[in-house]
């Protein structure tokens, strides 16, 4: 066990990639033991575009805010929810499919997060770094359009992967009883709150990240500057109309 | 690499487990790994609930359908995608939380997705079995009052974790390029479709379950008895009333 410790105890986020490209052959291995996650029913409701083009990796670009990761990694895989592939086979097959609602997206996202995550894993095994790009979400209705995204199919997660030209240092983590509870939830205190976010609080990266984003508590930098109200309540709007294009709602 | 390569590539999801409990510091140090995993804006926006009790799972079973696993595997593990904590975070800390819409819902269930995920494959790389209740969502609002989640955080999946007692045949997939898109998405023909699933379809186990189903083809299976139209309506309309009053819609 103790490789697969090392790899999941020391991994780290790698946003800058060396020039060296991603054989096809390893790729194939990495997405292959993705495709070994479990899956609802075994219907794998899922599909994933590899981007290695740079002319294409151009017009992804925008959709993740222009993250540069987009542009110079190797590969950009796109993972989305895909009901669209057992549909045809459904119809081809004299089933009438019954996947046009939020349950079928839910179980599609499912599927292919625990894929992606996968992925991640086996990438990182290997040598390879990756990086989660949080914007797909954000901008599924311009994935959708840039990658040719038929109905039944919405995109849920990007990764840019190559090999590493950074080692950076390790992000913290609040301790582990702040996100784990013994049989039922137990809510948290303020006092409770202050404990398990103090180390994270007291860390200088903290103290200059509030003092960059001139504000006075590290939580206002999440609401008042990366993740905002006005924001999100935008993008849910954008996301839940993708997902009625999309023909699930 | 070989290691977790075959961890990954060899695993099966397992339903039998032996008497053996999950000792504490192990499963400690897996759900570690599992929360090193990518989290947005390292917001950690998902719980963990650990049930080890034997009421407790009883309480649980009927969420899943009374599938055996749920009373019979040592440990049962519910995750959530989680605002709840983070809200507190802010709200003591003079910042004013953004989050009671849809996106970040979908934001803190990508969160609880990617722990899960490596969970598994930390488990499994320790020679414990998993299985995934696909029942999670069905019954969200019953696991709510059950585990006691309060506003903010709502159960997107549980695994059932142990030692294994059997050892069954690895189950198939479509093949590799059935799931993955060269650069755009690649739709499918109905020729195209015939080639993909040939292989699932002309499996013995695959002509058993259509036998034992009383259908005509393998897809009837899934839409005439696994996954009906009917229950995924019925389900959706539960989940989204749950994201309503858990705060989320």
């Amino acid at each position: 066990m103790d490789d697969i410790q090392n790899i999941l105890k020391n991994r780290r986020t790698i946003r800058s990639y060396s020039d060296r490209d991603v054989d096809r052959d390893l790729l194939n291995d990495i997405l292959e033991m993705g495709c070994r996650a479990s899956t609802t029913g075994n219907m794998q409701v899922y599909s994933i575009v590899v981007t290695r083009d740079s002319d294409k990796k151009k017009e992804l670009a925008p959709c993740h805010f222009n993250q540069p990761m987009v542009t110079s990694a190797p590969v950009v895989l796109t993972f989305c929810a895909d009901f669209n592939r057992f549909n045809k086979w459904c119809l081809a097959r004299e089933a009438v499919p019954g996947y046009d609602n939020f349950l079928s997206f839910f179980t599609a996202a499912i599927d292919a997060l625990l894929v992606a995550q996968t992925v991640c894993v086996a990438a990182e095994a290997a040598g390879l770094g990756i990086c989660y790009l949080g914007t797909t979400t954000y901008t599924a209705d311009k994935i959708i359009e840039v990658l040719g995204l038929p109905r039944g199919v919405v995109p849920v997660a990007t990764i840019t992967l190559g090999w590493p030209a950074e080692e950076p240092e390790q992000v913290d983590r609040l301790p582990l009883d702040a996100v784990v509870h013994e049989e039922e939830y137990s809510d948290y205190t303020n006092e409770k709150i202050d404990i398990l976010y103090r180390e994270k609080e007291a860390r200088s990266d903290s103290k200059l990240f509030i003092a960059e984003n001139n504000k006075k508590t590290l939580a206002q930098v999440f609401t008042d500057v990366r993740y905002t109200k006005k924001d999100n309540e935008h993008f849910s709007e954008v996301f839940l109309k993708v997902l009625k294009n999309q023909g699930f709602l």
